[in-house]
């Protein structure tokens, strides 16, 4: 147990973030599928982990800035359903940045043989920044900045 | 234990299905209140009891129809956020009807002690009718012609 | 909406608490029968009424008590199988009492025709009494006393 | 894109199988630690990754052997609460395999900056081999041969 085995943060593709799934049967339900309330879990799975890669976790957003997201809304397209044991990428992309919000896009894949194969599922959600108490807060600077320069930059 | 207590398939006001909801720890995430994921699945529950109410439930449709809801896409609008032991009344409706498929509206509320306060969420949920392939399928006959009825009452 | 449906908190059949549970989509796998790990959730659910029935809710024992209860031990036999749809009734029965701590008896059946069917899951929860930050506390003398009497009383 | 970030499948270190998992907001809940009821679900992704890296996933139990795996008691022990962002190691170990079960032995650990940090959770999981109507099934040979070494293996 030289090195221990770490979770895996994902990685940036230029602007856009990638963060592989694997399916357990505790996402699944008795249509054999992927439960469709899970899709939000796996999204944000992935954008914690985006947040984490471009600086920021979710215990020092608390405890240094006093800051939480907060999902205002979420809008789900299911393409195809994903099954156990399948392998998903999420791709995890800025679509745009408010005072105190972010919108972020995010398409779910089957990762096949060869590469990426069906779409299964493709979220847009907007985000609010709010303090503890739930008022809306700006970005601190730096982390305005990284997302403004990962919105603008070509895919 | 003459009377077995047994569990609640809310009921119908109107064209609108009612159904109450308790949150407990399962639910709620470390901000404290209820896990945004989880609002689908307190709809899902709703939108399970009122065709149970109008008639249908899930083993029924698979093993006598062979058919299945699957979910094609949803919008959700956060409004207010429910924290543990909240009592939440889900209301659904029928908003659309097509040949193969169902748009539900479903709005959560808090109970409060002199009735509905908070509006908490606002759903609506395509819904596709499909055999156990994934091929759409058209309603039973009585359970679309009981939807019909519901989508065009005055609430 | 006269009167609002309101969720149940079961009920007391001597000393042993009574809670009715439906099986939904988001309980169960694609082994199509409850996910093993869920049976904790209907078991957390189910204590949680007992005490909001004997006297005591969530919010109520944080706010004015300071006090959380902590799993510190399951112990959980699975039976038979549950599936979609199902109607489960949970049983709880106090065990034993320790200064800061309680063993609860739950038992999860299938609720039949004609009254309680298969024997579904078996456990047994020691949970500790705690503040929050985790340091071991005395039940309030009032809610003690009513524990001791159920754990007393004959079923 | 060249190549796709993969999900892990953790590894041995002897006949340990060690599986990273980073703690997320939908595990957690408003004691703003882990629900107790999700170590059953970081337990079984590690079991699932510890076949697979032996030589059988689900699909393939299932299609090609019509063997599914069915947690028939579960013995778990709190030790410590984890809490949003920590990472985790679960170390699992074949403690005892009978004709048509096996007994897996799982300890989940905070991993820390200077490796493993405190016991979270202490697992015993008897699980039956089943067919799919439920019936006691025997391990194909080459993997109960593979299974009986990693029991009799040092760690």
């Amino acid at each position: 147990m030289a090195t221990l085995p770490r979770p895996t943060c994902g990685e940036m593709d230029g602007p856009v973030h990638l963060y592989p799934i694997r399916v357990y049967y505790e996402e699944t339900d008795a249509g054999r599928m992927v439960y469709h309330g899970n899709y939000l879990k796996f999204a944000e799975r992935a954008r914690t982990e985006m947040m984490r890669v471009v600086g920021l976790d979710h215990i020092d957003m608390i405890e240094t800035h006093g800051l939480v997201f907060a999902v205002h809304s979420a809008d789900v397209k299911y393409l195809k359903q994903a099954k156990l044991d399948d392998e998903l990428l999420v791709q995890t992309h800025v679509q745009a940045l408010g005072g105190a919000s972010m919108t972020m896009r995010q398409k779910i894949n089957r990762i096949g043989v060869s590469g990426l194969e069906d779409a299964i599922a493709d979220l847009t959600l907007k985000i609010a920044i709010v303090d503890e108490a739930g008022r809306p807060k700006r970005l601190p600077g730096d982390l305005s900045a990284t997302l403004k320069r990962l919105r603008d930059e070509k895919g």
